[in-house]
């Protein structure tokens, strides 16, 4: 946790007024964190954050058993955003959670997760994609980066339908491409603007469904020679691509 | 898997005489993995490679209930590898396990694990740095890129040993980075010719460790507004400088 980061209802008293600090009061999993591994005490300053605004400096006013407070100094802005826009087909669960965590501190806003033929359908039964789970990898990957703007995740369990009626309007003028290890274009370095980036299971999308991706705008590219595991593909693509 | 990695001890025959074939037999994990997962029968076609030599195609010309048998066809060399060296401060055991199998499906080939101030003690103890469990994750890096030369990895559980009598000679004439959220600079893109990369521990190398570093001619750079857990720097790192 390189960022603490505070929501709306950690705030006791919020003041806009010059010389004048707001207050935050935090408990829970945060609070361990800063206590233990942290070992903050009062007068330290943390790093923070205000989950969608901006970035600052809390100071220790008050530590006790179970919660810390903090008079809040906020003086920048979040780091900018990713322009990518990821398409993964869905990972298994445990797999999922890593890559979340990695896109988000890589700074991604779009993610949509898709079926595809060798994703297990298993898969869309697993907990890691309850609201409640996939918020806290989300939230994980913000406090590691030091961002505080969560991506808007969606989940296609249909291929189909997101082929031909969520993609096209999801990449609109963009350029985007699907990762494909037959493709013979190697992926491009470093494409302005916003891009769509689609990757496929384990095993690879069946040509069906690189075909359909690729109607809907989407050109085949490869990572060179090589083939990647989604958790090495997603840093490798946004490092190539931004 | 992506690539089926025979080892010396497989071959039942080796030929070079044009049109005839060699021959491997495999049992075992691998065994496994092409019955279960690959669902081979007599008469298809794997991608094989031979490890630490050529990429080629295996025919299934016989299948038990323990052992595959397999006709030997070689004709392509393995990908190019990258030409950059890692030196990384030794992360949690289950980190790295992946960390590895990223580093290696990516092409790198040198990889130094060093202690620092804010690694535990007692990771050196763990069995993940036993040769077999090392090599057993390298060869998983090399199966899923379709790769057959092992990295050399290499550990160096004393810091001060390492920055000053290892790391210039690792790093030679070519250019080096350290990875430091409190670096002015931005990695570099494209850096041609060899390059090695300290990557430090959660929470970072300390400033002396910095230092020292530094003075061995490794220039400290940021990944731009944020802070990267290394299994996702890793990736980044080798897409962007490579």
């Amino acid at each position: 946790m390189n960022l603490l980061l505070l929501h709306p209802e950690d705030f006791v008293a919020v003041s806009d007024a010059p010389g004048e600090e707001s207050r935050a009061r935090i408990t829970g999993r945060r609070f361990e964190h800063v206590r233990n591994v942290h070992r903050a005490a009062v007068g330290d300053e943390l790093r923070i954050g205000v989950l969608g605004g901006a970035l600052g400096r809390g100071r220790v006013i008050a530590l006790s058993d179970g919660q810390l407070e903090l008079a809040i100094l906020l003086d920048r802005q979040p780091p900018p955003p990713s322009p990518i826009t990821l398409v993964l087909a869905l990972p298994r669960p445990l797999v999922l959670k890593r890559v979340l965590i990695h896109a988000t501190s890589l700074g991604v806003k779009r993610i949509a997760l898709i079926h595809a033929r060798r994703v297990e359908k298993s898969y869309w039964q697993s907990d890691a994609l309850s609201g409640e789970t996939l918020r806290h990898n989300l939230l994980l990957g913000l406090e590691q980066a030091g961002d505080t703007v969560l991506p808007d995740v969606s989940l296609h369990p249909r291929f189909r339908v997101f082929a031909e009626d969520v993609l096209p309007a999801l990449r609109g003028s963009f350029r985007g491409f699907v990762a494909h290890p037959e493709a013979t274009a190697v992926c491009p370095r470093q494409v302005s603007g916003c891009v769509i980036i689609a990757i496929g299971p384990e095993g690879g999308f069946i040509p069906y469904e690189v075909d359909m991706l690729a109607s809907a705008g989407l050109e085949p590219v490869r990572f060179g020679d090589r083939i990647l595991r989604i958790e090495a593909a997603v840093p490798w693509l946004i490092a190539r691509l931004g």
